[in-house]
This record gives structure tokens, C-alpha cells and sequence, in this order.
């Protein structure tokens, strides 16, 4: 028998990874909550690279209390609302249950091993370009790629799920068409990823400007560098050794992206909350752990602070 | 015989000193722009906390030609016209003639320096709060000291202006009801000045943010306090040694402040240009000179410059 899953949060990440695996037939449910009404009418709606497709019912459900217990809980919702987290994961978790965590930042797995303890939490990265453009209707626009792998904590001495388990959740994906790889080091992955969110999603905000846009300045876009090479100094400070040519690669393939909207620009110009904590504050965490002063990463911290605390008067 | 004065560029500063010289009687000529009409016609017009003053007729030009030699030109203009120094500056001057420059920023009596020569240039700092409100129409609101004194160049060997004649200019401006100073130390001056000028100029332009607003919120209040810090240890390196205790000086000074804005960003709001390279260029090309690394001032550096290359599709 496989396994059961549960998507919390199906929005333009669970919405189309969750889409996928419910498109293959697995045992999947949906949590959802403003599209509840909408998916349950007209199911939900995926336009993508990979192949449009609808899905006229899925197992959609407007309350965890309603959902049936699950083996794997993929975390779809951002970081921002992970104070919801311990209600929504309760009601549907068993006692081997794990928590797949899909989201931007650093140890933002924490507040999941505080729920469900040290062995049952795993992250992941999602190299995704994907919006929700309508109630249950996400358009998949670019990439797709996830990369996940057992969370070791802060400390990185955690077991974590059992690598089995891991592997079945991996075929389960790339069965569903998702290409999906496992890492033995997730921080090493999260950080890689960092080394593209912190510059880009930050001075999207602060600059008010596109990726290209940043690309096309040469003051910015070397500034995106001088950024990018800080958090590898972080990372490597952290235990997680990143070559240096990889700040190059991370500029050479920003240029070759599609011009779009950072998720962080897109949040705030629509008046979301923005993931600053996740992605700023707790690579600031690690840093300072580390004895490592991180001047720019910090410099961009405080600014963003400011104008998520100033969207009224700011400029949104 | 007293020192004949030309004012060149009669704004919100060098209306407001030159319009005092002028209500005392000295010899002080002004070349205007825009305003020159308006001034031939109405006079100048200063209202001051020190008292409000109307001069109906002052020595007005709208041409350096038509303007007599003078001994001491006072340069008023933003370091952002210094590229029209020469041409303003040629028919004015005798060859004993001294420049003093009362601009934001260091170093930036290079200009001068380079058309006059390396004994000619004096520089100043202008802790005035000062607006142009109207053509020859002067709002001098707080603040109003000047300390100024020789320019020794980059490298601080030149001899600077004779120290007889500063005295004389200082004379002329405490006579006239000017507080007005004169340093042996301009570069300490100057540093000190940048301690407050590059945190919330360039914050209050980056975060689209009045002064108050800076300091009434945590995060940005302790980055103006990080940058603050930061260009005193340039300054320390650059051989301007300033006590630790004059960031809390400029912290808790710009607490007492009235809230006003600071001057880049009435010129960034207003669509004119801002002085990056005055302010931010030429701190970072002296933190260069010594070998010290200023990472948050390079920062904002390359974002400002960014702001200013993309006003039409930035947050005006």
C-alpha cells in the first residue's frame, strides 16, 4: 500500500506539486481555505509547461479535523503563517508521520520538529516559477525542480526520517512527473539557494525592480554579487562549503531567466506578508552562531524590516 | 578695504548666508539662474528664524561675465553642477582670488582645486536647515552654523588659503550674524558631518522614509547607528580619529531633530540628481586609499546609485 499525503497550504507550490501526484493517482488530500468552495465546484486547474491539465475533483477539505490522517504532510503555506502550523498538523498526523517542509529559508523546519520531535521532519528546495492566478487555477511558468532531504536541526545531529521513507517519497514524486532528487545535506542545498534569495528577492523589494532589472545595472548587479559571495562566507562558516565559481553561476543563470517577479517582490507589492525572518533572520542566526559578521545580509535585514513596518507610507 | 564676495548659486544656501553678508553691507555679488529675473525685480527675500529679512535690490547676474572679480567665491551649488565650476568660476577670479566650497561630501573641493590650484581652496561644512520655497524666496528653518577652513587636498599636504585671510572671511560671517568657524582639521569636520549624512541621506531616499520615521523604528534606527559606525572607522583609517561616543552624539542629535527631510531626499523627489558620489563616492574611494573595507556604505552606494539610475520606473 502506498503512502498517504497530505498538502497543506495549496496555493502555486502545493497546488502544483500536490496537483501532479493527485494527476498520477496517488493518495493525496488537499487542505485548503479561501479556494475551498471554488475547487470543490470546479476542482482545480494547473496550466503548465509540463502540460496543461484540470483535475475535476480532488480530496479537498476546508478543515484539518476533516482530513484523513497522512504519512507525509507536505508544508505548502509560507513561512510567514507557520504559526498556524501546530493546529493544522495535529488533526492529521499518526505517530510515524512525517512533515515535508517546502519552504524558502533557513531552519524554517523548526517550529515542525517542535511539533512532531527530532526524527520526522524533512525540507526541501523548490526551484519553481509558478503563481496561483485564480481560485484553484496555477499557472506553472518555469523550472520545477525540488531537492529534499531529512532536516538534522540547528545543530545538525538529528536523526531525522529514515531514508526509506525518504526514497518512497521520492518515487512517488518522480513517478508523478516531478523531478525530484534527494540530498544527504540539506543545508548545503538551502544555502545554494540562498545565495540566489537573499540578493534577488531583497533588492527586489528595496530597489523596487525586476530580476533583469537588477541584472542590467552594473551598480546592482554587482552589488547582487558582493551579496551573494557574503552568503557563501556564511555558509561556509556554517559547515557548508560552497565553491566560489558558484556566485558566477548564480549571476550567469539569473541572466538567462525568464524576467520575473521575485516571490518576495510579488508578496509585497501584494500586500502579503514577506518572508524576511526565513530568509534573512535565521541565515543572521546562523552567522552569529558562527561568530561571523555579516554586514550586507544584516544591512539588507534592517531595511527590509523597515519597509515591511512601512507598507502604508512606504513605497508599495 | 574689505573682501569683495561673489555667491554662485543663490538657493537655499547661498541665499541664506550671502543674503546676511548682503543685509550687512558687504560687497557680495550673486549669480542666479532661474531666479534672475525675479530677484532684479523683487529682491531677495529670507525668512529666518533669526529674524525674517527683505533686501529689494542685491548685486544680481545672470552671467559670471557680467559679474566684477571678487576675492573670495563662495560656491552654493550642489556638488552635482561641479562640472560647470570652470566656466562660473574663470571670469570671476584674480589670481590671490580664494574659492570656498559649502557642499555636502568629501573631497569635493577637487574640482576647484584643480582650477585654481592646490593654495586657493577652502571647503565648509553647513549644518543649516534651509529651503528655497519660491523664486528668490529663501525658508531658513534650523540650524545655520558653518565650519570651515583650508583645503589641503587628498593627500593633506597642499598649504591651503593663508590663514590671515580665512580669518577675514570668518570676520565678515560672525559680523554679519553668520555662527561661523574656522578649523585647522577640515577633513574631521567633514567626517563628522558624513557620520550623519550618510546614514539618513541615503536611508531616507532607500527607504522612501522622513527622519523620523528612521529613528522611531528599531531595525532602521539600529542600521543608521551600524552605518554611523561604519564611516567613523573609515575616517579612523583615513587618519580623522573621532571617539566612539560621537555615534551616540549623531543618534541622539537627530532624535532632537525637528522632522524634517534630508536634502537627498528633497532632490530625489523633486527629480533632481542626488550627490552619490560626493557623499557615498568619495568616502568609499578614501576607505579604498587606506585599504579598509566599508561594506554596508559600499552597499548603499550601489543601491542609491541603482535609485537614481531608475526614477521614472522606481518608487518616486
Amino acid at each position: 500500500m502506498g503512502l498517504r499525503y497530505c498538502v497543506l497550504g495549496t496555493g502555486a507550490l502545493g497546488g502544483f506539486y500536490g496537483g501532479l501526484m493527485a494527476k498520477k493517482g496517488l493518495d493525496i488530500h488537499f487542505l485548503l481555505h479561501s479556494d475551498y468552495e471554488h475547487v470543490v465546484k470546479h476542482g482545480l486547474r494547473v496550466d503548465s509547461k509540463l502540460g496543461d491539465f484540470h483535475l475535476p475533483k480532488i480530496n479537498a477539505y476546508a478543515k484539518p479535523h476533516d482530513m484523513p490522517k497522512c504519512d507525509v504532510a507536505i508544508i505548502g503555506l509560507k513561512s510567514t503563517q507557520n504559526h498556524l502550523l501546530e493546529d493544522l498538523l495535529k488533526p492529521i498526523l499518526h505517530e510515524d508521520s512525517i512533515v515535508l517542509v517546502l519552504q524558502n529559508g533557513l531552519n524554517v523546519e523548526q517550529t515542525a520538529r517542535g511539533i512532531v520531535g527530532p526524527n520526522r521532519v524533512a525540507g526541501g528546495c523548490c526551484f519553481l516559477c509558478s503563481n496561483k492566478v485564480d481560485p484553484g487555477h496555477i499557472r506553472h511558468l518555469d523550472y520545477g525542480r525540488i531537492v529534499f532531504g531529512a532536516y538534522r536541526g540547528i545543530e545538525g545531529s538529528d536523526p531525522g526520517p529514515s531514508t526509506p521513507m525518504l526514497q518512497e517519497v521520492l518515487q512517488d514524486m518522480v513517478a508523478s512527473g516531478i523531478e525530484a532528487y534527494l540530498t544527504e545535506d540539506l543545508p548545503t542545498t538551502k544555502w545554494k539557494k540562498l545565495m540566489w534569495n537573499i540578493p534577488f528577492n531583497g533588492l527586489s523589494v528595496l530597489l523596487n525592480a525586476s530580476t533583469d532589472a537588477i541584472m542590467n545595472d552594473p551598480d546592482s548587479r554587482l552589488l547582487a554579487r558582493r551579496i551573494s559571495e557574503e552568503v557563501r562566507q556564511i555558509a561556509l562558516a556554517a559547515g557548508s562549503p560552497i565553491e566560489p565559481s558558484y556566485v558566477d553561476w548564480v549571476i550567469d543563470h539569473t541572466d538567462d531567466m525568464v524576467p520575473y517577479d521575485s516571490s518576495m517582490r510579488l508578496d509585497y507589492l501584494s500586500g502579503r506578508a514577506i518572508e524576511v525572518e526565513a530568509i534573512y533572520g535565521n541565515a543572521l542566526q546562523e552567522a552569529q552562531r558562527c561568530g561571523f559578521a555579516a554586514p550586507i545580509v544584516m544591512t539588507m535585514y534592517q531595511q527590509l524590516k523597515f519597509m515591511a513596518g512601512h507598507r502604508t507610507s512606504g513605497n508599495t
